[in-house]
Formats: C-alpha cells, sequence, structure tokens
C-alpha cells in the first residue's frame, strides 16, 4: 500500500511563457519508453514479482523503495507539462471566436481536445505509454543490468529534452531528476556489484557527460544531492542501506540513506482554463455555484461561507 | 509524493493449487481496459491535473485519496496471479527435461517466458495496459461522470472473473475489491450528486446485482468496510469528508472516514522458481552465493551470517 | 445516410452446440485484417473520399453500393458468433458456483469478461480492428487493384475458417459470403477491367479453388446468387449496370443487377445469460421489473400489459 | 442489412480556403477515441449483440435506430475533412516541382501519402480507431450509461475542436452535429431513466455549456431540430417512440419522432488532384480515356457521349 | 544467411541542407506499411515459408531474390534520412544552450530523442513498422497478387514523398528506387502471367503516371536500368531468370539478368553530433580516448598510431 | 547490400511430430521483443546510423557484421515453426470435411488462416514484431550497453522456450542459438571494455546458468564453436579482430576470426499442404499445371521436362 503526500519532490518556478511544443516534447519523459512511467511501472512490478525475498531482501527493498520515489518523478514531469500548457490557448467565454485556433498548428492536438491543457499518459508523439515497457524477468541479474540500462537510457532522454527546452520550468525539473536519476544508475551499479563483484559503476556517466555540465543539476549535486538514497517509507525497506553505501562511483562521495522523503514543494495551483470547461463551464466557477454545491454538501442551513 | 507500507490491503490465502489460466482470466482485472492499473492511473493523473483546486478542493482531495488506495488494488491482483502461477511447472535443475512442458499449451505464455511466473501489466488475452485507457478531460463533472462510468465496468469485470475462477486466493481477492471499488462508485456518485444536485446512487446496483450475493464480499460488508473511505495519507486530503458522509445508497448506513490506510496482511513470499532462474540459476540460492553476496556488501571481514 | 432493415440476409440455422472456440475462429471473419470490418470499411471511405465523381460515376456507384451490402455481412458475422457463444457458460443466478469456469481455459476471454458471450471488432488472436487496415489511397485503379487483392485475402480466410469450424451456423454463413464475396471479388475484376481493358478475371479463382466445392455456396450458386449484384439503395447507385454486365469469369452466366436487398431472414433472438447479467441481473428479467420500466415509459395509469 | 441513400445530412457550404492543420484536427471527430466512428461502432455492435430482445424491444430499437443515424455522421466529418484538404497543394502535372512541398509542415502527413488528402479512419494525431474503442457488456444498464458518458465526451470533443477550426465548413458541421449528438445523449438519459427511475438527464448540459452559445448549433436548435428522433428505417424499430417522448431536458419542449431520415444535402463532388494522381494520373481525366472506358462498358458501336 | 557488403546501391549525394520534417517524409518510406520494411519483410517471409519448392523452383529463386535486394533499399532510405538529419541542431558541448531548440517544432520528436538525428523504424507520424505489414498467406497466387499490389501501393508513397521533398539526396534516392521497384512490379507480373497466363503488365503503370516523368528516374532507365533484375547471390537463386525474360511490359526492351549486385557507392559517413552525445559525449573523439581504446584493444606496449 | 546463401546456418533435424503449441511459444524467438526480428533489426539500424565511423571502425564494424549474422537466425526460427506446423492439420481436397478442425483449439490462430501453417513476425501471443523493440540512441556506450542486455533478455526468453518445447528440431536450433547468441554476449562486452575498461564479461552467464547445461549447446561449444566470430561478408567488416580477440570471458578460450558463414546445411523442404491451398489448391500442383506453367515460362515448343 501507499500513503499519499499533497507535496511534489521540489518546488517548480513559474514557466516564462506559455510554450504547447515544449510541453510536447516533455511527454517524452512521462509517457515515453523511457519515461518516468516506465521506471515507476519497471521497479514496481518488480516488487511485486520478486522471488526468493527473504534471502534477498537488500535486493528487494531498494527495488520497492526506488519504485515509490518514481510516484514522485511522474508527479513532477506532470505538472511541468501542465504548467507549460496553461495559458496557451485565449481565456474566454465565447466558443464562437476560435479561442483554441493556435491549438490547431501545435504538435500535440490531444492536450487540447483529451486533455484540458494537461498531462497524459503520452509520448512527444502522441504514442501511448504501454505495458510492453515493462521487463520483470524475474532473474535478479537480469532485472537489475535491465534497470541500469533503462536508467541510463532515461537520462540519455532528459538530456536531449533538456537541450531542446529552454525554459525554467523544465530545465528545474530535468536538472532534479538528473540528479535523482543519477542516484537510481549508481543504486543498480552497487546492486549488480554486490550480486557479481564486477565495478559496473565504472562505465558512468553514460552518456558520456556529467551532471556537472548541467547547471540546474550542478546546485543540487555540490549540496550533496546525488548521495542520498531517500527512504520512501514510515517504517519498512531498511535493508537498502546495505547496498547503498561506500563511495560514489564518479566522485567519490559518501553514500547515506535519508529516512523519508524529501521536504519537497507545494503543488502548483493550476487555473482555470473557461474555454476548455475546465474545471466548469466557460463562465467559470461562480461564486453562486460554489454555494449550491457547498449546500448539497452541507445542507442548505449550515452553509455559510 | 508517496510512502510506500510493506503490507498488503488483506492477507491473501493459499490457493488450492496452480492454475495458470486462471492466472491469465485474472490479468484482466490488472492491466485490462477496466482493469485496477486504469482506475490508478485515471485518478492519478486527473488529479495532477486538476485545475481550480483551491475552489474545489473536497472535489480534488477525493480523487487524489482514491488514487492512492488504488495502488494497493494493483498489488493485491498482482500477488493473486504470483500466487497462482507459482508452482506451476516443474521445479529442478535440468533444463533438457523440458520443465516448462505444461506452460507450451497455457494460455498465456508471456507468464512463463516475459516473467518468472508472475504477473505484467496486460490483459486475459495478452494485450499490454496503454495510456488510451486514461480519460482526463479536465471538466470536472465529465471526469466524475467517466469516473462513475468506469467503476461499473470494472465492477462487471471483476464480477465476471470471479466467476471464471473457482480458487480461494482469487475469491478473496475479488471479495475484497468488489467492496472496496463498490465505495469508489458510491464516492463519484455522490460527488456528482455534490456537483449537480442528480442523485446518481439510485442507479445502483450496476450491473444489477447486489454484493451480498458473493459471500467473500458480504462478509466485508457485514464489517461496515462498504461505509469507510480510508484517509490514504499522513496529513491530506482531509476534504473528502465533505463528500463522503450521509447515507450509503444501497443501504442506507453511514458513511465514515477512517484515518489511515487498513491494517492488511502480509505481502506474501514468492518461493524461488528455480528452473525459470529465479531469483537466480537453476541450482537456487546457495549459501555459498549469499556469503559471497554478503562479503561484497559488508567486506569480507565482517560477515558472520 | 443509410436506412436499417431489421433482417439478416439470411436466415441463420441454430447451431448444433455452444462452441466458443469456434467462436473465436469466426472472429476472424469479423475484426480480422481481412474480416468484414475491413472491406465495409474500406469501400465506405473510398467512396466518401471518390475524386472527379462527375466523370467516373459508375466506379463511384459501385464502390459505394458494394460498401451498404457488406454492412449487412458483419451483421451476419456477429449473429453466428453469438448463436456460437449462446450458452456456452452455465445459466444460474449463484455467482459463486463459478458458472464460468468453461470460460477461463477458452480461447477467447474478452468473449466472456468484456462481452456477454457475444461479438466484438476483435480477430482470432484478440486483437483490435483498427484503422490501419483501411486502404484509400485516392487513385482509382490503385485502389481497384487493392479492392481486388483484398476480396481475394478475404475469401482465403473464410475457406480456413470453413474449414476449422464444424457447425452449421458457420457452415452456412461462410457458403454465404463466398458467394457473396464472389461477387465482389468479380465486380473489381470487371472494374479494372473497365479502366484498362485487362481482364482481371482470368485470374480467378484466387485461392484456386472453385466456390463449387463448398456445399453451403454451391445450392447458392445453383440458384444464380453468383450473377446477381443487388442494389442496396432506395433511388441511388444505379450506374452500377454500366460495370456489372457481361458474362461471369467463371461460368460464363450473365451477370445482372437487382434493385433492392435480398429478402433476408429474421434477426435471431439471443437469449439471456443471467450469470452474465446479460440483459440485466442475474435473476433475469423478471414481470415486475417490465411493469416497473413499462410505467416509467407510458405513466403509471396506462399500462395494462 | 442497410439500405444506402447518396445525400449527406446536411448541405455542407464550401470551406473559406484549404486547411490541411485543420483537417487534421477535425479526424478527431471522425477516428479518435470519441469521433463519430466510435458513436457508430459501439451502438451497431451493441444492437447485435442485444439479449433478452423481446423483452426490451424499445431498448433495442432505439441502440439500433441510432447506430444508423450515427454512419451519417461519420460521413458527415469526411466529407468536411476531404473540403478541407481540397486544394492545399499546388495542383499541376510535373512530379519535378515539388509540388506537395506545403504537406511537409503539414501535421499530418498520412493525408497526402496514405490518402488522395482526404479522410481516413485515424485520430488527430495519426492514430488508428480501434475495437478497443467499442464497449458491448450484454448489461443494458451498463451499456446504457457507456453511451450516455460517451455522448457527453464526445460533445466535450466537439466543442474543443469547434473552437480550434476557424472555417464555416468546420463550423457547420459540428453546429449539426452538437444538436443531434444531444438527441443521442437525452435519448440515452431517458433510457436509463426508463430502467431505473433516476432522472439522469438532470445533470445536463455536460461539458456545462449549453448548445446555444454555437450559433451553428442555435440555429437548428431554434427549429426544434433538438427535439427530433429520425426513425432511420423503411418499417422497423418503431417502439422508440416508448423512450423517446416527453419533455426535454433541458428546454422542456417536447420529444417528437419522424419517420425517416433528414432531407439532407448533396454529397459534395470533390474535384480531382492530378499532382496526387487522384482519381488518375497527372495530366487528369481526359476525354480520350472516358471515351475508352466507355467503349469497354458499353462496347465500341454503342458509344456515342 | 547473407553476407552484408559495406556499399550502398547507389551514390547519395551531399543534401542541400539540413531538413528535418523533410527527414519526417521520408521515414513513410522506410517504416511505412508500405516502406522497405514492408518490401524486404513480405518477400523474406515468403522465401521461409514457401512450401512445394521443389517443383515451383523459379518463383521461389524470384521472391528470395528480390528480398535480397530490398535490403539494400532499406539502406538507402535511412542514410537519406541521416542525411537530411546531420546538421539539422546547433552542434556544441554546452547542453545550457539549448543547442535542440529547433527540434522542439520539427514534426518528429524520435529523431532527436530516441535517436541521434538518424532514422528508426517508424512511419513519417512516428507509428512503428509492425509485423502485421506482413502477408504470406502461402498460396502463392494470393501471395503473388499481394506482392503486385503492394509494389504498386509503394510506388504510389515514393511519388508522393518525391513531390513533397525538394532535396537532391531525397530525389536522386527516390528516383532509384522507382526504377527498382519498378522491376520488381515487372517481376511479380509476369509471375502471375506464367502461374495464369493473365498478363497483368498491361494494367501498368499503376498509378497512371510514367517513370520517365521523374529525371532522376529517368537517366537510369534511359541506361536500361529497369530491364535488370540483379541476382543478389554468389551461386543461388539462378531460375529467376525462367520468369524474368522476354519484354519489358512498357518500353517492350528485353528484360534479363545481372549476376551479382550493382557497383553501387560508397556508405556516407556521417559526422559527430555532440550536442547528441553521438557517437561520444559532448566534447567529441578525442585522441586521448582513442589512444586509450587502443591501448585496450591491442595492450599499451603495441599502440603506435 | 546484401547476398544471399541458399543454406540455413544449420541443417535442422526432422521434427518428431507435428506440434503447434509448440510452434506457438517458438514464436517468441523471432517477433518477440527478444526474439531474433529484434537483435537482426537493431543492429542493422545502429550500423546504418553509426556516427563517427572514421574513428570508431571496429565498433562499426562488429556491429554491422553480427547484424548479418542475424539474418540467419530469423530464419533458422522460422524453419523449425515451420516443421512444428507441418502435418498438424488434416491433408486431403475437400474442405467440408473440417480439415483443420483441431486448429480450433489451437493456441495461434493466424498460423491457420494468416499463413499456410508457417511462421509470422510475430511473438507466442500473436502480437505483432514492431519497431518501438529498436533502440538506436547514437550514444555508443549506451547502444552497446543495450545489446549487451538485450542479448541477455534474449539469452533468457531462448532457455524458457527450450524448457517448454520437447521436440528434436526446437532443441537442435536454441542449442545452436545459445552458442551462437553467446558470442555476441560476449563480443558487446567486449565492445564495453574496449570503450570503458570495466570488464563487463564478468558479469556472465546470465542468468545464471551455463550453456554447458543445455546438450545441444554444450556440443557446439566443445568444438570450440563459442569462440568464432564470423566474418560475414566477402571484403568488409575486417576491423572485428580488433574487439573479437583476447580470452573468453567464461572458460578463458582464444577467440578467434573465421572469414566467412558457417557452412551450414540446406533449406529444408516444406512440403505442400493442399487443405490450406498451399501453394496451390485442393488437388495440390499436378502435373498438367506445371506443363501450362512450363509453357508460359518457355514456350509450347521448347518444353520437354
Amino acid at each position: 500500500m501507499i500513503l499519499r503526500i499533497d507535496r511534489l519532490a521540489i518546488e517548480l518556478p513559474a514557466p516564462d511563457h506559455p510554450s504547447p511544443n515544449s510541453a510536447s516534447a516533455v511527454q517524452e519523459l512521462l509517457g515515453g519508453k523511457f519515461g518516468e512511467m516506465s521506471t515507476l511501472m519497471n521497479y514496481t512490478f518488480q516488487s511485486f514479482n520478486f522471488r526468493g525475498r527473504s534471502q534477498l531482501k537488500p535486493f528487494y527493498d531498494l527495488i520497492a523503495n526506488i519504485a515509490a520515489e518514481e510516484y514522485g518523478h511522474i508527479e513532477l514531469v506532470s505538472h511541468t507539462i501542465n504548467m507549460l500548457l496553461t495559458g496557451s490557448t485565449t481565456r474566454g467565454n465565447d466558443p464562437s471566436d476560435t479561442p483554441l485556433e493556435h491549438a490547431t498548428d501545435a504538435r500535440q492536438h490531444y492536450h487540447f481536445i483529451a486533455s484540458g491543457q494537461t498531462a497524459l499518459p503520452i509520448d512527444s508523439q502522441g504514442n501511448p505509454w504501454n505495458g510492453t515497457y515493462v521487463f520483470s524477468s524475474g532473474n535478479l541479474k537480469l532485472d537489475l543490468l535491465h534497470n541500469f540500462f533503462l536508467e541510463c537510457g532515461a537520462r540519455a532522454n532528459k538530456i536531449r529534452v533538456y537541450e531542446m527546452v529552454d525554459d525554467p520550468v523544465a530545465k528545474e525539473m530535468v536538472g532534479y531528476l538528473l540528479v535523482r536519476g543519477g542516484t537510481h544508475i549508481v543504486a543498480y551499479a552497487k546492486a549488480l556489484e554486490a550480486l557479481s563483484g564486477v565495478d559496473v559503476g565504472k562505465l558512468l556517466p553514460i552518456p558520456d557527460i556529467s551532471n556537472k555540465r548541467f547547471p540546474e543539476a550542478r546546485k543540487h549535486e555540490a549540496k550533496g544531492l546525488h548521495q542520498v538514497m531517500y527512504r520512501m517509507s514510515p517504517n519498512d525497506y531498511r535493508e537498502i542501506s546495505q547496498i547503498w553505501r561506500g563511495p560514489h562511483p564518479e566522485d567519490g562521495s559518501e553514500l547515506r540513506v535519508v529516512d523519508g522523503p524529501p521536504e519537497g514543494g507545494p503543488v502548483p495551483l493550476h487555473p482555470e482554463e473557461p474555454q476548455l470547461t475546465s474545471p466548469i463551464g466557460p463562465d467559470g466557477v461562480d461564486s453562486g455555484m460554489l454555494k449550491d454545491i457547498a449546500e448539497r454538501l452541507f445542507g442548505k442551513e449550515t452553509v455559510r461561507r
């Protein structure tokens, strides 16, 4: 089971301006083959499907715990997309003014038709995320090798989307995920080493570019964020510390486990887009409607907002 | 963000015997269009994408909170599948004995080739779950109507899989999910009523068969489980109680919010299947290997297990 | 636009017995790449998309008119599937009796979970029909060549399904469709000949087996059904007779247009399957419920059925 | 079976100018999850698959009859797409002039490569319509709830495409479909009410914007078009009048059945696009070719056009 | 088995300038339903699956041999795509400069995220090539008819992409493939004629435009390239000459077999794109790295490049 | 370009008996995510897309050359499937005898409807191979890591299919592919080591079971086949020897390059299945037909076979 916290892993800055095609590019990091849906679901299923857990508990704990952090990553990417899309069409209440005209030439029509200018589990070309992206062979060494590769592939995608999108909200999000994804690469390298004795970490970085080249990642690494594995559970998954220990393969700094999630930042408020009838019709949420709702919720007599 | 708890929502009983084709049927409840992956991801994305949250907080809280409970449901279905598959081929360490011979006639080859006799994000025919199953229009009334329909469709699927599979682990799991899914149906009915004044709950049950007809659901309802909405968060989503209140539409009993998750049961231990090299090779996890791993994890000198 | 007639193209005989795996095989003729959904949709889209209609009216009329007949074919295949599935599980009103137990080993779980033992737009392996099966290039010669090929491919599929399924309802349906599909092959051959002068009909039959080898087809050809093109419209598509004329390429008999649809047979009544809550719950449609419905439809006072 | 009529449901006005990206947006209303292919095929399959028809005839008639009207809607959307695409590249007969240059930057390459600047069964991102969009559970209440939801979702899509596309042909088409789709929403609401007694119509409009806000819809409602259910059959489906009766839920006006289809308008003539070899090669349909064809069709001696 | 030759079928000219949207259009000729992946894989599978080979050897040889030539065609299209994409973003080594900014508005994000500005087995809309595009019925006449149609459809696609893309490398590639694809059309026509006696070649050209209208094709035909079938094998497939003989159906010139492949041209060198870390990181392949690699390959002492 | 040789990599033994469900399992090794289509196409595209080839020639040569060997592997798997399917239905020429009756309960209907009891580019569940299985990032280290993982995943699949299928033809094929796939694993390990200095080969075997445990692989390794890289080209790819050298990571034996392909064995003759009209109609290829064909091929006067 999970408990959900109404916070994001970091605070996201306001975007410079609406940018639908950037939002489309960022979708690759959400619903692409190497997007956060994939990392989340791969580790989630591998944790469900773990055989021989009693004998190999540290490995189980590691995979299950990373899965939990990934949930926070689909969240972060989704809110970035939402912020890039907010305000990208003309707000108003007259549908015959063609308020969504700009959307017609945008790369991603689903953002304007299927959703209310918000994220979907699709990639940058509009293809849906799907379950063939999940690998769960049951052989531990093979699953760990897969995860190590998957994280490296995800890192390549993040770097390229970072290079495509010139907006602070996207750069901030990717910078953070490069660091956190980096810890997952190291974690799976350490796990492979524990299993086989091979120092796979020496292959890093893959691709051959350091996180230090990205200002928005560098600032987090300067604070040691790349050395931290969060234990995303009130009481469980404590044996991750048997794998997450020793020196970081890239800078030799000491790895450490932090109990509990990062402090994080607030979940952004996404304003109404009345021309998309989101969340309500073209005239927006007015106080009369709220009063009606409140009366239904609390009974007529008790409403006094 | 989420915190993960290493417990299942209920304790699953041991299956009577391995049953691969039953496991294949149960996959529909995991990765099918109306499976738990769909309920999880629909509400998760709707919560990310909610516009006008500050004005409509109770609705946001409700959707976000139900999303959190759904995670526990993909978990429950996955472990049921794993238990039905465990032991379904001949354990052994000689691959030339054709130990997976029975798998050749099984309905679901992926269970034996892609996974180590465990769950995958696929449906009963082997088609992968995909993102087109997520609906997130941004219009609150439409999203709620969708969710109400989705839960009713999911209920129909659960009933039919229950009727296909004659094994206590599956019946126990479905019985529980009928009750919990039933609370989600009611929650979306209440939310639609709050928004519009229409008593949608009077349409229930859909399909036209009461949960009371299922012994494994009836026992939970007898204890009032259908009246409870768990608040799946340490501190957030408190406004669900503004919607989750008043009488249950089917039996008139009083709805109530319980803070925190159900007590639940242990996560099942899935034994090794060495013929599938799961988790390690055909000779299984032996003590020499564990000693090697431990030495790598802790250093040679400190190992003394 | 279309008008719909509540009749099937032929009367379907009762099946010998329920036969779920046969129903699964027949799905290929409905939702497969060469199924009736494909012929229907190919010609329908080609008729919408026809350029230069005023100059090439006989070709337009032919394609549009054949499209209309194909609708009757998806109908015929669907009802055959429904009849093969009816009664294939244990009728009853206690879900805990595992009434769908036989479905667990059936090839096609969707028939029992997604539908109420009825047809779906899928193929024999459960893959959905999809729009990539439609070819509409806009070049008339190429579209006609496609259609000629498509019909020959569809014929091959029909022959093979006929050889798989030993039930009178399936054999009757395929026999009829072999004859009608045969007329479409000839029609496209004639159209290609009109356009190019090449006697493509001399390639027939493809595959190299005559309809006369199939008793259920032979009986229709004995009555001349292979010489007839029905004009499926009250007043339109009259110029089909400019193409559908002259000798049949296989037996030399004279082709002729019949105005209007075949007389056909009744649409089969599919009985309730209460264990699938189809159409209502497990206790079936009872007179009390019908009375309630009637009162709602007509008002309390006027009900007297 | 069906009879086809060579008329559209309304007369479509000429577009202002070719507009390929608008055509791409309109594709969502044809081949999208909530497009007209989906409404057509959902009701068509539900009508084939209806169990217990003899007892619940009005519901069968309603679903079967609406299916028939939907055919006219895929037609209408397809012709709108064709008109928006006609003339969107440079007409001519020299392929080395790069006549399709503008297509290279268009959103939808399939319109120029797979088709001759015409409609395809795909959505706005080029993903094909597929059979997973069809819901046919066999449980009447669930199927009706689905249809009610599907129509509301389709309405949301129509509104958004209307807001994207600033061309009279698209606005006219959507305006009409908003009204006709509106009658289907009401029809399913009435059917649900008949079955359950719940006045689902009070939820309308979904999304929360009236058809009256759309000039191209308003004009039809002013004439009462929203009160009419066409009976799309020469002789059948007469019991729709048992459900389609009483007051319209939004304006209280009286619902009524009209026997037969709307008068409609002519099927547009789509001119040649010789650079796409549509319908013939780059030099177009010339009289010599027509003469050759005619001679083949009628024999040399009888040709005298 | 195959032997591979490090040469292309022709020498490709340098492109005028990078042109990402043109590259996207050209993808249709690689991974589209009618792209070279389809022709390659259709004939490859038909050759594996040929029944009755001993009696029908010339047909087997023809299909197997054409399959071998098609490999050279996926190569040619892929390199064209690569050349159109090379240099399409800003080369450099600082990722924070948004070097891929231009990619954000490009039609095909996969070219910049999934690949290093190179070809993928996808079509012009980003949908992946898939195995449903392969037809292998086992009936020889039907398979040949399919292949004849497939090649005509592929020809239509080539013509349209030629008309979209105004760059010498694309026009040169398409011009050559029109001629070579043309020989395959003729080959399947001849094979059908051998089997049935029908002179299918008289239907040509399909679409109705001669290769002579394309300067880049005309120059090859002037040299007789359309009369040649290459025998793509050291020692096998000699019986193709029993089918590939007699007059060309379009110009009557004599067909002839050439033993061995065309002389061809060099495989283009694709330069580094360091901003995409292709092939190595952002600072490119430097001599230090090469020295390190060489030392690992040859041992420290022997390196002296 | 390629040259094709009409030989298989090894001689395949006759199967014990037809075995359609085994053939279905073997399909995973052909068209599955980790099947031979995937290895073939991954390396083929990576070789087309290689940037910086002049500086990194040994890596290019290695990838391009392994791609060429993989073609021989799709061939081997396909013929195995064909042999397992041959004779699996009742041969005969009367379609009304239900000769394909056994196919109705088989797992893979496509084998009997879409193909003539032969291989297709699909996996064990009937899902088509597709281009999303190809990874070609352009970053050499990442691509090599992918290939190393892909080969290990493919090895896991081979082992499991070997354990499912008890027929000599399948076991022989898998035994050979385990050895050859093993050389590809080593090759990519060596290439990664050359690039990074990390001895990735020490991770092997993955999964943790030696090829020596499989009699049909052991016999090849006893002859040193695991030490050999075939150079699959008349004159090219010579620099593979710079990577393929030194000791084998599992047994320390010396690696060596062999110029040219293995000697191999004959391509199996697949007999007619007349009930599937393969290759001709139900009465098979008779001498009259062959005479007709020969006359068409050679002219009447010259036929004297």
